[in-house]
């Protein structure tokens, strides 16, 4: 954890924030943190992983915890249990509840059972009380019954006001994404770090793609590093020879030459931030003709994206002037044909890129989207498109210091959905089908960095780049 | 998964067993299968695990999915949802939910809705509905809203009989341990293959078990094995030179010279059945003179166990027997003192072991935990202690082949406790405190290997065991 300090400022600026409702009708914020996670029964759980927004305000890396600010009284209280006998024996021994608080900087600690009377009695006072969408089950069910809000509504966020919440607060969720999303230096630094495991993970799959290879046997190389060198994976590992599935987590297939390799994978630091790379590697070491094509267009689109990204601009702005770039690139392949504007406007590069530009990314590798991706993603000014590729934008946002995105186009040749845009006619004729059969087995590219916008431009996050450049891989690769 | 008459011979035999409540009274067994479990926020999970007794009866391993068996009808129906373009898109093409149907054995298939409906229409209709307790959250929450049960006793077990049922049912929990305890030969198969990853990683752990090291570097070398040729580690690792903590998951410590480094730790195949093994080494390569003492007393505790442990013979005799013998030598050491029979009796091996002699392994690495500890390890006229260690047996039954079973004694230093027994008398004057001053940093020592009840006796399992007498572990280390 960072020092007590940044937590008793973040929830400094946290409570201002929550100030604009009149004193004495503020009541308070409550933050649940996790418990243990079952894997296959209880007590047989998954590796711990804090709620992130519980991280992000207290601190606290461990289970069973939860915290009230009081909005009107400025008070703070952490709750959770000392341990006896039994658990010294199996968890060694264990600071106290109060040290605990010390650490986050609360004046205050508790038993957990006066959590739950503490949020019964604020209620029964008619005193609002505001929470964050519940992400895991068991939180679910505890605020759920805690409340007598229905388990739908405890993830749904709805304004409060100053009345009785029937769901998450609308008020919390937007004042605490106001400050997560513009990272801290010290943020920042362990975003670094995260991108350096992330760039060690990677340079084992590509050491390991070579012809015979199990995917399997790569992805356990890699995600080794990961949990040598921080918390583990910051989301499932994603290799595939069939990149054109855009989560692929099957990794039975032999490494094939002649095919492409899509390796989508990231490390928490452990401190908990993410890092999220994509690269795409030839399978025998060497591009075809027809996949060097494709993969230099893609590098261009995600070099043009970082060129472009800066404050004042908005990443919707950027996805649409990378699609543009995308549909005259493959336009000079002959695979679409027409205006090209006419083409960004139809939504055409959905076909080839049916997902957004990128995303927040910080203690959550998808940041905060438990909170709404709406919330984090949009200016109260945008509007979600619903069509495919810039429908599922996750961030579009007017770019400010401190936004730490993702930068990942890609192009993919996904047969089902060509199909269909072809029965249905939803490429209104801009489309050459003819020309797309050459590309049936194709599979997909997509190439990825993590950036931080500065005050004027942004910069990649890590210590070193990973290799991206077609000529460069092949080159590396040849010497692997 | 293994072959689909696998799964059609054991819900017949399943179905055969639960024919001893009368024809037309038998109602329902439902089986739910798992859902992702969500890591930081929804849509970021953690690897999915599907639930263990779907997997032993349905095979399939896929999130999403749920099961009846008609007990009176023997009609048995598989629920799930096929898929559309966008999960195309996002996770490849998938068979639909009738070849899944058809890949288990299972004569139907319907959508999800409809399970819900079934279970539903069975308690309009009066019919029991026999379910499994529930060890993830969100399926307690989904049983406890469908049934009307609450969320205590949708993982209570109680008899049903021919009522309505109030919690989960005793009469398909029996039924289904009579059938998981005793391991099928293609099972036996499985659980070599885990111990093989087990041998595996636990020889990353001794080659990188040098002083200096970081203690979560060697973990994530260990755990990087498990996921190249398996699907991960069985259990959270635990690898730690404070082995006097049973549970010990931190690993920020460095391998320190006159140390010891305990491991315990395991694999799952790629078809879920477990492994776990625990070595403890010396971090400079050499025990110092009062850890080879206490090592070799462990070394013989787990030999003993092995033989004695054969058909007929109950294990809680076999930890008896290895209590009797580590007080034995204890005693030689000058650490007790008295008749050793009435020390087995007081249960003074428990300040030394206060944990089992092993428990069963199989699908789960504490097979069928979540069914209940006493309705998996104890017969029905044996009847759990409640003596530190002990008490803590999870396997006591009367062996049989193909029982699979853990040997995993261990002597621990545990301060707190020493210092509690010696301020509350629990030893009865049994314990020499004095002579144990000199063990105030000693930790702990445990050493588990897996094993299998043969006609004849035991077997241990995997296909070569991992090095374990003190001297052979000296001249690996010096030579590795």
């Amino acid at each position: 954890m960072f020092s007590t300090d940044v937590y008793v400022r973040r929830r400094r600026t946290l409570t201002e924030k929550m100030s604009s409702i009149p004193q004495g009708k503020r009541g308070i914020a409550i933050f649940l943190g996790n418990v243990e996670a079952p894997q296959n029964y209880r007590g047989n759980d998954y590796k711990f992983r804090q709620e992130s927004s519980f991280l992000y305000y207290w601190g606290l890396d461990e289970p069973g915890l939860a915290a009230i600010i009081d909005l009107d009284s400025g008070e703070e209280t952490l709750y959770g249990d000392n341990v006896d006998i039994d658990d010294i024996i199996w968890m060694g021994p264990q600071p106290d509840i109060m040290s605990k608080a010390e650490k986050s900087g609360a004046a205050n600690a508790a038993p957990s059972k006066e959590f739950d009377a503490a949020v019964i009695k604020a209620q029964t006072q008619g005193r609002t009380v505001h929470f964050l969408p519940v992400s895991r089950y068991y939180n679910t069910l505890k605020l759920s019954t805690l409340t007598g809000i229905s388990p739908e509504n405890v993830r749904r966020t709805r304004p409060v006001a100053q009345g009785k919440a029937s769901s998450a607060s609308e008020e919390l969720v937007k004042a605490v994404i106001s400050m997560r999303l513009i990272k801290e230096d010290c943020e920042i630094e362990e975003i670094d770090k995260a991108c350096e495991i992330g760039y060690l993970m990677h340079t084992e799959a590509r050491r390991g793609c070579k012809p015979g290879a199990r995917e399997q046997d790569i992805v356990g190389r890699m995600e080794g590093v990961t949990i040598s060198k921080g918390w583990g994976v910051s989301f499932t590992t994603i290799l595939s020879q069939n990149g054109e599935t855009l989560h692929n987590h099957s990794h039975h297939q032999i490494i094939t030459p002649g095919r492409m390799l899509l390796v989508d994978a990231g490390a928490e630091s452990n401190t908990h931030y993410a890092s999220d790379f994509t690269r795409t590697y030839p399978c025998s070491g060497r591009f075809t003709a027809q996949q060097k094509e494709i993969y230099d267009i893609v590098e261009s689109c995600n070099e043009l994206a970082f060129q472009l990204a800066r404050p004042g601009v908005t990443y919707r702005q950027v996805h649409l002037a990378v699609a543009r770039h995308m549909l005259e690139s493959l336009g000079g392949l002959g695979l679409v044909r027409g205006d090209v504007d006419e083409m960004v406007a139809e939504g055409i590069a959905g076909l080839f890129m049916p997902h957004g530009l990128g995303h927040n990314m910080g203690i959550d590798v998808h940041d905060m989207e438990d909170l709404g991706e709406d919330y984090v993603g949009y200016d109260e000014d945008q509007k979600r498109a619903s069509q495919l590729g810039l429908g599922s934008l996750r961030m579009a946002r007017k770019l400010c210091p401190g936004h730490v995105i993702t930068d990942e186009p890609g192009i993919y040749f996904v047969p089902a959905l060509i199909s269909k845009w072809k029965s249905e006619g939803t490429d209104k004729g801009f489309v050459n089908y003819q020309a797309l059969e050459a590309y049936g087995d194709f599979g997909g590219i997509r190439l990825e960095d993590d950036i931080l916008i500065t005050p004027d431009g942004a910069r990649r996050l890590g210590t070193r780049r990973l290799p991206i450049k077609s000529s460069e891989i092949e080159d590396i690769m040849s010497r692997e």
